[in-house]
């Protein structure tokens, strides 16, 4: 986390939050770096029990502790595959089997290289809108 | 809105939130009663345009103008089927055509109608805790 | 937890959530009662070290835990003061100490009172739409 | 929107969140826009009618359609006075005429303007963590 200027972070979802043990490693490992580590990018991503059960959630609750440690967070726009997409973090129900599930994990993880590349290392040709790799719209 | 007990109130997820009509309307036909409708027994329901896509925040979003208007908002803890639940309202990716995402939907609107009878009617009997209905664990 | 009708819970905000301590209270000595304590009504308080960090979202996490457990969760329409509410549950900076959040503490426990009488006990007396005690409008 | 690089948006908070004619924006002006826009960096600020009135979670609102839109967001580190921050955008009851409520709006903005200026413009003198202006610590 010192030196990093990107972070995928995930956790199980816990009723509908991060779990206790991501959350105390935010309240109390990373406290003493608090006000010294602004300006990483970050992305969240995270798995439950069934569809519904409070990904989005959980990966809200990780987006808001990167907020809070000054990161610049993002989602995904395009879609993964015709029914995913990750828009606020990739999710899934239980493991991440299937071909959708992990098609949104690589999208999250290019997306953070590509904006990682543009802000952090000046690569403007890495940029998702210029670059001309097929962005999928919904559907 | 007037004269119900419970609500099940839905809107499709638009940019991770209920639509800008649905927000009119409470912004704007139900701004006069407000502080004259507290304590409606109510819950969410929201579909996207794929899984990720935003239901559970759009739900969240449903959530908090019904607690603003003073209503006691509740998910479904039982699980629909194997992956499907409801914890924070039903959910779904494009039309609600699967037999998981449909039971969810039945199961939020039973729970609803059982929130209402014990707590509005007087009918305990009808508590999920103690009637004899199967309730679906996870997994 | 197991036989109370109605819970106030409250948390420090730390990183604009609950704290690892309480999360880790639900994750693991709440855990067992899960799908045993549905149907309680309940609501949240919060404090931060400012304004502006974080109560708010506090409590939303305080409240997604507590929908997570089938718990009916309430905020306060009314105002508490001139410029003091507790819509989504009381909330404020440092300990508190000034007559509108002291005000704003009371009204929520006062409503969470009004909902378990009217609610669990049967008191339609005590609804607040119906009893004669004075609601403060915004301003 | 369509050439700037940084962005701050505010709205007015109505029931709980952004108001419905700032999501019409988004839901109907932007809509066409979508997916290509992506990698702006964006914050929020706004103000209800009293502390404790929402705030934090229209802030986070539109946080949401913003990250919906692929920007990257973020909140501020530091504090802005004794009592007063901006976590996850700048908040305040009614005008924001308080000198507490000012200074976090303009340290929200000069962070975006950093932001902006380090990721966009390759100014690595700019980042907070290393320019020499005093960063205020809670309390």
């Amino acid at each position: 986390m010192i030196w990093c200027d990107g972070l995928a972070l995930g956790s199980p979802t816990n009723m509908g939050l991060l779990s206790w043990k991501m959350k105390r490693f935010w309240d109390e490992a990373m406290a003493p770096h608090w006000m010294k580590v602004d300006g990483r990018i970050a992305c969240a991503f995270s798995s439950s029990g069934g569809w519904g059960g409070g990904t989005e959630l959980a990966c809200q609750s990780l987006l808001t502790v990167l907020i809070n440690f000054g990161f610049l967070v993002f989602g995904v726009t395009d879609y993964a595959g015709k029914l995913t997409t990750a828009h606020y973090g990739a999710v899934t129900a239980r493991e991440p089997r299937d071909e959708g599930t992990q098609a949104a994990c690589r999208l999250l993880g290019k997306r953070l290289a590509e904006w990682v590349a543009v802000f952090c290392d000046g690569r403007k040709d890495q940029h998702p809108l210029t670059k001309a790799d097929v962005r999928l719209p919904p559907g």
